[in-house]
C-alpha cells in the first residue's frame, strides 16, 4: 500500500467523522460515505480471497489479503459480498434510499459497505480497533437519522428530583409527541458487552417510563476466526441474551448486517427477540415509531 | 531481568492460578499467594521509584521502573504502599486473618499485596491485562472465601418454566438458609464496565428474588496516568453510578483497595451506594451476611 492511497484514506475517514458529528443526517455525509466505501472496496478489489473453513451451516467465508503477504481481514459471509453491486448502487445507498434498491440486492449492499472500511483497517492499520467502531457507527446513524428525518443526540437528561445527571447514551432519536423514541445503540460485534444496551434500556425505561424509548440494537455480526486453522465460528450467547431480555430490559429489535445463525429463532419463543437483518429496518421504520410502544 | 526469575514467577502464577480454581479457600492458595507477592514485592524493591504529579487532592503517587529503563508500573498510591510491613505479614494476610493485623496497617498491607503483581506484570510482560486482573481475582475471592469458610461457584442456574440456562456470574457464594447469598464481582478497574455488576445484579434479583443475593463489588483502584505529563487522575462517573443504584439495582457493598476521592460521599445521600476500604469488610463480614438485607 503506498503512502498516497492511505492518506486518501485517512483524509475521508476524518472528513466523515467531523460530518457525522456536525450533522448526521446531512447530504454532506452522503458523499464522505461513499469516498470512505469507494477507497475501501477498490482497495480489497486488488486484494486476493483467501477461503477460510466455515464452521456455520449456512454461510460461507473468505478474507481478503494483499497479493504477497499473509494478514488476513476479518471473515467476510460470501453470500453477502459483492464490490460491483455495492459500488453501483452506492449513490442511492448513501442517501439511506434503500427502498428503492432491488429487495434481492439490499441485504448485499448494505452488508458489502458497512464491512468495507472494517477490512481496509485490518490489512493498512495495525491494531485498530476504534475507527472501524467509528466508521460503523457513522454509517448506521446516518442511515437511520436519514429515514426518520432526524438527527441523534448522545446523552440525555436525568432530572429526577434533586437528581440532574447527564447519562451518555448511544444514540437518540427524540421523536414527536405521539411517537416512540428510538435508543439506538451501534456495536461491530456484542460479545461480552452484550449486557450494555439491555442495561441502558432499562436506565430509559426507568427515568422515562417502560416503553418511552424502543431499543433497536443494531450490529455488524459476531464472526470469530481462528488464526491457526483458518476456521470460522459465530460467538453467540442465546440463553444469556434470554435472560437479558426476561430480566433487565426488552430490546425491541435486534438487526445485524450478517444474522447470526442461532439468534434468528429467538423471535419465535419466548422471550422473543426479534433479530433480523439490518434491510428489514427499512420497510418496518414506520411501524416502529408510530406503532404501540409494545406491538 | 533475567529469565530465571521470570520463570519463577511464571511457575509461582500458574500453582496460584492451578490452586485457586480447584479449592480458592485451600491452605495451598495461602502459600502460593506467598510466593507470588514475595516474589513480585523483592523485584518492585529492586526498582527505583519515579514521582508521579498527582491530580488527586489527597493522594500522592508514584511509578517503579527497572534501573536504567523508562518503562513504569501503574500509579502507586504513596501513603498504601510498604514493601516491609507486608512481606512481614504476609503469613497472617494470605490466611485472611486481616483481624490479627494492626487496624493502622490493614489498608496499606492490602494494598501493597494487590498491587504487586500488577506492578510485577507492568514492567517484565508487555500487553499481558489478563494476569494482572486473574491474580486479583484469585486474592479477593481466597479472602472473602476465607472469611465465609466457603468455595465460590462461578455460575448459577436459571430455572423458570421451560427455562433451564446456566447463568456464568462473578463470584457466588451461596451460604445457608437464613444468611444472605453474596454476589461477588471482582475488577481492578471498572471504567465503562461499571454497568456490569449491577446488571448482572439486576438477573440474580429477577430470578431469586430481590435481597436474595447481595452485591460486593471489589476493586483495586480508579487510577489512570498520561503517559506525557506522567500525571495521575482518578477516572469516576458518580452519576453514572447514582442512576445504575437507582434503575438497575442496589449493590449492597463497592470495596476498594485505593477508595476513589470522588466516590466516598455516595454513601451519604440517595442512592447511598457504600464505597469503602477493602480493609473494612473483615470488620462487617459476619453483618454482611446475618443482617437483614436492606440493612
Amino acid at each position: 500500500m503506498c503512502p498516497a492511497n492511505k492518506s486518501a484514506m485517512e483524509a475521508a475517514y476524518d472528513l466523515l467523522a467531523n460530518r457525522a458529528k456536525r450533522d448526521m443526517k446531512g447530504a454532506e455525509v452522503d458523499s464522505a460515505l461513499k469516498e470512505v466505501i469507494t477507497i475501501a472496496l477498490e482497495f480489497l478489489g486488488s486484494c486476493e480471497p483467501v477461503e477460510l473453513v466455515s464452521k456455520v451451516r449456512s454461510k460461507q467465508y473468505f478474507a481478503f489479503r494483499q497479493v504477497g503477504t499473509t494478514k488476513l481481514t476479518r471473515p467476510i459471509n460470501k453470500d453477502l459480498f459483492d464490490i460491483e453491486l455495492t459500488l453501483a448502487n452506492l449513490d442511492r445507498l448513501a442517501s439511506a434510499d434503500v427502498k428503492s434498491l432491488h429487495p434481492d440486492n439490499r441485504a448485499a449492499i448494505l452488508y458489502t459497505a458497512s464491512i468495507s472500511y472494517c477490512c481496509h483497517t485490518d490489512l493498512i492499520r495495525s491494531g485498530d480497533q476504534k475507527t472501524p467502531g467509528t466508521f460503523f457507527e457513522a454509517f448506521i446513524a446516518h442511515m437511520v437519522a436519514r429515514t426518520f428525518d432526524m438527527n441523534p443526540t448522545r446523552s440525555i437528561a436525568a432530572l429526577n428530583l434533586d437528581l440532574k445527571a447527564d447519562l451518555p447514551t448511544d444514540y437518540i432519536f427524540a421523536l414527536d409527541d405521539g411517537k416512540s423514541r428510538i435508543h439506538l445503540p451501534v456495536k461491530t460485534s456484542t460479545r461480552e458487552r452484550a449486557i450494555q444496551p439491555w442495561a441502558h434500556q432499562r436506565i430509559l425505561d426507568g427515568i422515562y417510563g417502560v416503553g418511552r424509548f424502543k431499543g433497536i440494537l443494531v450490529c455488524l455480526a459476531e464472526t470469530n476466526m481462528q488464526t491457526r486453522t483458518h476456521s470460522v465460528l459465530e460467538v453467540c450467547l442465546p440463553d444469556q441474551w434470554s435472560l437479558y431480555q426476561m430480566f433487565i430490559a426488552q430490546l425491541h429489535r435486534v438487526y445485524y448486517m450478517d444474522p447470526p445463525e442461532i439468534y434468528l429463532p429467538l423471535a419465535k419463543k419466548y422471550p422473543f427477540i426479534q433479530v433480523k437483518h439490518f434491510a428489514k429496518f427499512f420497510d418496518e421504520a414506520d411501524m416502529l415509531v408510530n406503532a404501540s410502544p409494545l406491538a
